[in-house]
């Protein structure tokens, strides 16, 4: 409904906001620390224009955050999570990981600047599936009951979560990474008193 | 070897620096947004007598987790971890669980001030503790061997700091914590085809 100056002028902003959020994307995925005016710098525009669209540091690392989250949304689309709870969780561990490993410096980046809430929060596309999967694999009678799926979604997410620590302290490589938390997390996932499943190879 | 005088003087400083220590245990253990303001007139020392002994708010919070840490490994040194290791785990989880409570606004405090690194290096002696054990409870045959000590000494750390993080969002109470800690973590360390115990009661 805008004239055509209004209209012209919301296109710009929005072009000047996917490419400020795709240069955030990039360069706190190479370093957490990298600056706004690195950010505006990479994105093609100037540091006014980016705090014209974004108050803070924490709000760049916000968008950025939920650009990858959204992204990684579509990713985990793609893994299919029916048949065998246990082989499903596998898949998902395998894809989660590789999104988690491919942007452990924004991760970084976002556990610096954001709460743990908000952290939360942006994940609730991946709790939900991992959710939605440990609930059928309980009513299928092949996860333990005996503990809340809150807290098995918890458990998967920080396992994962430790895996990017090791990483960092030089006492694991990424490409053991998902071996490592599918095989901690069956077992974890497995009722007391039958046999934790052999790890996928 | 020094003078009256220098000998007084450092005594002086040793007990402001116990006392700023101390307070900031306490207050950070209340609040871990507490300021430096609020921690010297806690300890009863104004503001220029801390910035004499402590250069940042880091440096403060640093110090006040390693006395936390001091205290903590002294409770684990009554820990009995002989015995059947999958009890001893049990007993280990539930006194470290309780040290880890008690201070759960402190350990806020020190994920934002600190590095990973370096907490990492602070839980130097609780981390050994438990990699003594894990080797043991390998060597006997009851835990697994076939993923890293380092890996299943950090599953059991990230699993507790887990537990922080729910009763954060109010998914957990910490009453049921050290059970749903010892029933994951003993699920976690079980050799893949062999039965999981059943948690402690």
């Amino acid at each position: 409904m805008g004239s055509k100056d209004t209209t012209t002028k919301r296109a710009d902003a929005r072009r000047s906001i996917d490419a400020i959020v795709q240069a955030a994307a990039e360069c706190l995925g190479r370093n957490p620390d990298a600056s706004l005016s690195e950010i505006a710098r990479a994105a093609g525009v100037g540091r006014v224009t980016l705090y014209a669209h974004f108050s803070s540091r924490a709000e760049v690392v916000d968008a950025a955050m939920s650009r990858a989250l959204d992204r990684g949304n579509e990713v985990l689309d793609t893994v299919d999570l029916t048949g065998d709870p246990r082989l499903a969780l596998h898949r998902y561990i395998e894809a989660g990981w590789h999104l988690v490993d491919g942007t452990r410096a924004l991760i970084v980046a976002a556990q610096r600047e954001l709460s743990p809430a908000r952290i939360l929060e942006l994940h609730a596309g991946p709790a939900a599936r991992v959710e939605a999967l440990v609930a059928r694999g309980r009513a299928e009678g092949h996860f333990r009951t005996d503990l809340p799926i809150s807290w098995m979604v918890n458990v998967l997410h920080s396992v994962m979560h430790s895996a990017t620590e090791e990483i960092r302290a030089g006492r694991l490589t990424s490409d053991h990474a998902a071996h490592h938390i599918s095989a901690t997390v069956l077992a974890a996932f497995t009722t007391p008193g039958t046999p934790v499943p052999e790890p996928a190879p």
